[in-house]
């Protein structure tokens, strides 16, 4: 199995084959999910004792199992938050895959790690972070978002020294990601819920408003305020600067997930996410909207060394990595064995230059203002919220929720596309979210027709 | 970026040479760290406005930056847990990187989680679990180890009803995993810490002796029981059945860290084991012993819907995915955009059969063996612990703390082999942890000739 024998030399060259063939497709196929019973049915059972050779499980892999996996790289993907990785960073992720490196240690992967980190600074210039700053490449923005909350804990504990709180507590909007009450929930923080006034941002007297009614002990527990630079549903920035006024004023951590929104930093938008540079954490997710593969979020520290802090593992086999006053992505997020998940990313940052970067994340930028402008045209559209980033929110006169979902189902039945409806204040909705810059207005244009139709058939 | 024009054609073209010639590689050249200050000598700045171009930063890469790597899957690296992929296994997951499959959901990509859980029930079947059992791929065993403690506490919080005690807790021997303390951490949880007697395994009296020094109020504080199989300090597992004895009938949770051990289950030893199919949680990583490159971790639960309730991230945008009674393997695991990680495991799995994985492992313990019995037969070593798994522990008679770090780090400089020394009861070891197959006992007997000269000339 280790060694690359004339069999293995031969399934080499049809999965090269294959791999190429997928990533030239344009676009790709958009597929559609099967049931765990359809998937069954196909082929029975793949793992064996005697296996069933390389050739045969790429033959099912590629007939039977990939066609019912959706390409998040399709132009119409525009659900979630989609991935569209460029070639370079795909190509290089095959490096990766081929090279065995491991992102754990300077000592093991010094030369990765360099460049990783080459790539992370590009992030803290653009937050406007000092020369101090850095951070690692986590797997997504659930992880990144929990390391950058227990540093936050930990530059509170430091501060608090021994007098433990009833309970840890951070303060996040009604609108921040799921991950961070997940992640609070996985921490045991309690999160004070701050209500946002219309249309969803976080604004510094929502923050005020809040922390009136919390008592003093409470306030003392509270280890970090979380801003959200682009919120997955609708797309909108918080108020930045007046969070960050309210963290300096209260001595707070402030913890900015812009894992969608961030890649808008290299943009003309950069204005409004003013006060991001008094954060002491920001997670940016190059897997979203900076055209690396799965998976690879960021987040970068202020100050590294409270991260440092928090996180390094320590064990008597780790002791030499530990000891040495290298940077170890593993001593700034939670995660040890790691693969190194920045640098296809790096790689397509090096080989295209920022420049076609911000362009790309502008073509993004420009599609979803032509496409409010599309739906404000039809008659039986209408626009929910005027979009600030790439997201697009918006509703079909007439319709209830069943009808949405009933639309939505048979939209990616039918290769019209992949959207999904979200809800916003209460309302079923549907949501357009722009990161592929092969998705075109023509894309958009002929989704939309596929609303005009009345319900009913669906 | 995202159109493959002639440019990137031809930089494809010399990736995909690259990474063949990479594959082919046999062995790797070991290859060594560099400071940040000679990395950042060689070239200056890769990412610019303007780019380098793909063809010059894959030079860099190659002639700079990689040699600054070490090959985890060179069969002298002997230190931590290496890495050693099959090829299927890395040829596969340069698919992976190139498909853009999202293995967050079973909607977004039905068909490869399908498969991921065609992997997990074979380690589910080799942990003895039920068919109900299930879990997922995470990006390391830290993770893995935070989302079954973070199911572990959901499950005593079900029990609990309201009451919330002072602190949760869990039991863990001093020998757990580092992840276990700083997962402990990051969730607020205080480790019980159980002291264990010679010669390191975690055992049923051990348990019965912390627990009598509890308090009633402690006591039901408890979450879990962490036991290890497969110690990565010494590769020693933890008295099982003891342990599951005391937890039923102590009313808890069971978590077992097998992230490099696991493996074994496949083996003659799996007698060892016994007990772990009483488990609620284990942990095996397939980037460990099982062959799949980083990174690939896998959880699996007895009761995979406490998982769910514990770690589902509820939001609007979710809420299709939430609602489909699919397996999403978001809800499994503290992560949510996600790498198929799981599928080169699987690849490789179905490629070759179970039972050359069980011929590899084997290889790994009888070179364990066969090492320490070099070891012995040398008068100038000795063994420190009889090897259980496939980490051989052992001194060189004579030498100080220092000199085995000089050894150490003059072996890697002269490509003898990346050996590092651990501590274990706090004296100053050496530690070797097989569990690449093309490792021999040349390579161990030419990594223990060197340490016959005395330390001085190093």
């Amino acid at each position: 199995m280790h060694r690359l024998d004339d069999e293995l030399r031969s399934l080499q060259a049809s999965i090269v084959r294959y791999a190429m063939e997928r990533i030239a497709l344009q676009p790709p196929p958009l597929d559609g999910p099967k049931s765990a019973d359809e998937l069954r049915a196909l082929y029975g059972a793949n793992v064996t004792e005697d296996g069933i050779g390389g050739e045969e499980a790429l033959r099912r892999f590629v007939e039977g199992y990939a066609p019912a996996t959706l390409s998040s790289d399709h132009p119409r993907f525009l659900a979630f938050v989609p991935v569209a990785p460029t070639k370079a960073a795909v190509l290089f992720d095959m490096i990766v895959s081929a090279s065995s490196i491991s992102g754990t240690s300077w000592l093991e992967g010094a030369g990765a790690v360099y460049l990783e980190n080459e790539a992370l600074r590009w992030l803290a210039d653009l937050i406007g972070f000092p020369e101090t700053a850095g951070g690692t490449f986590l797997s997504g923005g659930s992880l990144a978002n929990l390391s950058g909350l227990h540093a936050a804990r930990q530059a509170a504990k430091e501060r608090l020294g021994g007098v433990r709180p009833d309970r840890y507590r951070i303060l996040a909007s009604t609108e921040a990601h799921s991950s961070i009450r997940t992640a609070a929930d996985v921490m045991d923080l309690e999160v004070v819920e701050v209500e946002v006034n219309d249309p969803g941002r976080l604004r510094g007297e929502d923050l005020v408003r809040t922390w009136a009614k919390l008592t003093d002990a409470e306030r003392n527990s509270v280890v970090a305020v979380v801003a959200t630079a682009g919120t997955t549903n609708a797309g909108l920035v918080d108020a930045l600067d007046e969070v960050a006024d309210f963290a300096e004023v209260n001595g707070l951590w402030m913890h900015v997930d812009a894992a969608y929104g961030g890649a808008a930093l290299a943009s003309h938008l950069r204005e409004r996410f003013r006060g991001i540079e008094r954060a002491g954490s920001v997670v940016i997710d190059p897997h979203k909207w900076l055209f690396a593969p799965f998976d690879a979020a960021a987040i970068v520290y202020r100050d590294p060394n409270v991260a440092r802090r928090a996180l390094t593992q320590e064990a008597a086999y780790l002791d030499e990595i530990n000891r040495a006053p290298d940077w170890n992505p593993s001593s700034y997020g939670y995660h040890l064995s790691r693969r190194v998940r920045g640098l296809p990313f790096w790689f397509s940052l090096a080989t295209h230059g920022t420049r076609r970067y911000r362009e790309a994340i502008e073509a993004s930028i420009t599609l979803a203002h032509e496409s409010a402008h599309e739906i404000e045209r039809r008659p039986y559209l209408e626009l929910a919220i005027e979009p600030e980033l790439s997201v697009v929110v918006f509703r079909r006169l007439g319709w209830d929720a069943e009808a949405y979902e009933r639309w939505s189902r048979q939209a990616l039945v039918d290769g019209v596309g992949f959207v999904l409806p979200t809800a916003y204040r209460g309302e079923k909705l549907l949501r357009f979210c722009f990161v592929n810059p092969l998705t075109t207005l023509d894309d958009v244009r002929a989704i939309l027709d596929t609303l005009a139709i009345d319900p009913r058939p669906w």
